[in-house]
């Protein structure tokens, strides 16, 4: 009798991830297992090359590290088992890290127990790393600047291959959420990747399964989970998209709509790959022999990538890209769609964009 | 003493959009006044020529007609008001349809009722048009489409140049939602166009009002208005979007939502646009001499390019493209992508895709 279904899904999640991060892997014959293709979604992305530390002893070669970012929630925990499971089969190493964000107290023991879990699984290493939140951009993206910068360390001081993060299709809704009230364009509706990071260090193998799935997993597997109360905090923006903003969009919609929104973050990536790629293609043609941007070619041009090209030459010239919005580029746009003698727009980071002579000047004030 | 805020903002809205009905008539100097180009957001597009029906009878030709399709509901009722007020000053005639779906009783007398409304307002020529809804779809694409098809046949028949529309940016938002909970990518999310069906005939000058301004516009102009029992009934998705998910989406992530997602739509459509261009020009380059499509050179292309071309082959070969979903394009897509010997890919509408010797071959089947 094989494992339960739910346990079948999340263990076939990850080796297609494993297989994939042995692929990336990049000289081959070093002593890891040789592995054939699969037909995975991942597959179908160019594989980026993976980065390997330095080596930091003369020991004999490890097999590879593979390492899972684990708070001891239930996708997380789900992901560590499968993890534990897996890795061995393919000749890997298989480690476990949980952060210690210190904003509740206990929290350094809590880090300790989830850190002992790991061990129960058999995962080694496992490290429990105790991190300072700082206070920019919010408690939110404090807590997350905090844990990957940890995680970051953690894979270069372990020598890993990669690391595993537990979000799933459920989290992937919530970031395309959150990405179409900020009414940036296509790029923030894209969601998380199911690999980031330099080098591809981050791997997301959940990202196409449900939360549900996660849990029963945990359930099924008499894995103990642990919740974190900042996930039911309505003064997190997050929480109050799962709790009460997805639901009733789902009352609205129907129950399909968390799918809905993981497939449109598949396909804006995809749409705002290519696209980014015709502007940087496109920026090129655009540019007289002195390199300014030439507005009747610009013109010319798709306003979609017109835009693109214009926003690029915008932080090329020191604007900030976080407070660069689709309303600055805009107005930039109408010295080139809308000319009727305008003056110099005035963008952020003293950026000053002005049009003369038939060329498109974007400078530092 | 200027009008009110609301007035000015319903009639500057209506304004410019007449200025692009001029500007887009086909023949110059045929008795109509010349206007000049103004910076406003439609003037962006390239103008799309309007057909004129042909001439149905000797009398001497008259100023070009608009019209405005109105149900009697505050955002129609302002825009009538703004284009009784407008049309006069530019030289163009303004009249009104409005249609009477039968979907209610009395629903005839109401129909009459807001056509009195209209002609209160000076416009002229007014009529009420009773349609039968079908079944196709559901209740609202059948009235949708019933709706559409008479005012197309009021276009004609009284060979106006437009028909205006009184789709606010607040409709725009819940299109957007509607969209996104299809999951079928960026066209969906692009929502309603400014400019759209034939010739350019329809026009929506309010997409960037919201309903609340409409709404005083009526208010302080004492306009009656007249709510449409459909849009409070839970039975639709529109209403329920509009009255449970969108308020609950408000809730939690702030009131900057409904223009986030109508900026979403309009940065969509750019986008959208852009890469079908993209798609359509890439397709010649990917066929071989016999005009079938070479698997290479296809693997060569983005992702977000390539699912176009295989989604319009498929539609070429004769798969209904409302039944054509994502999932079955990434099926197709992994004959190209992840070729491992799988068989012949069934679409819908007996379309069958298959890889032949480096071919991909998409016929009925």
């Amino acid at each position: 009798m094989g494992p339960h279904p739910a346990v079948a899904a999340i263990r076939l999640a990850v080796r297609r991830v494993l297989h994939d991060i042995l692929n990336d892997l990049p000289a081959p014959g070093d002593g890891h297992p040789a592995t054939v293709g699969h037909p995975g979604r991942t597959a179908e992305r160019p594989p980026s090359p993976l980065v390997p530390s330095p080596a930091s002893s003369s020991a004999p070669p490890a097999p590879p590290l593979v390492l899972v970012a684990c708070s001891g929630g239930a996708d997380s925990m789900a992901l560590a088992s499968a993890l534990a499971f897996e890795a061995p089969k393919l000749g890997l190493r298989a480690g476990g890290i949980t952060v210690d964000h210190g904003l509740q107290p206990g929290s350094d023991l809590r880090a300790e127990e989830v850190a002992l879990r790991m061990r129960g699984l058999g995962l080694d290493p496992v490290e429990a790393v105790a991190v300072d939140v700082g206070r920019d951009g919010g408690p939110e993206a404090a807590a997350r600047d905090a844990r990957y910068a940890a995680l970051d360390a953690a894979l270069e001081r372990h020598g890993a291959a990669a690391i595993l993060l537990g979000h799933t299709r459920d989290d992937q809704a919530e970031t395309v959420l959150l990405g179409l009230a900020r009414g940036s364009g296509i790029r923030s509706l894209s969601g998380m990747a199911a690999v980031s990071g330099a080098g591809g260090r981050y791997r997301r193998p959940f990202l196409h399964l449900d939360r549900q799935t996660a849990r029963k997993a945990c359930m099924v597997q008499s894995l103990p989970v642990w919740d974190d109360p900042h996930n039911t905090d309505p003064a997190y923006t997050r929480s109050r998209l799962r709790h009460e903003g997805l639901p009733a969009l789902e009352k609205a919609l129907g129950k399909g709509v968390v799918e809905a929104l993981a497939r449109t973050a598949q396909l804006s990536r995809d749409d705002a790959d290519a696209l980014d790629a015709w502007a940087s293609q496109a920026e090129a043609s655009v540019r007289d022999a002195a390199g300014r941007l030439e507005c009747a070619k610009l013109y010319a041009l798709p306003p979609a990538v017109r835009r693109r090209i214009l926003r690029r030459a915008a932080i090329e010239a020191g604007a900030p890209a976080g407070s660069l919005f689709a309303r600055h580029i805009e107005e930039v746009d109408r010295l080139i769609t809308g000319w009727r003698g305008q003056g110099a727009i005035n963008l952020p980071g003293r950026v000053v964009a002005q049009r003369q002579g038939g060329r498109l000047v974007i400078r530092q004030g």
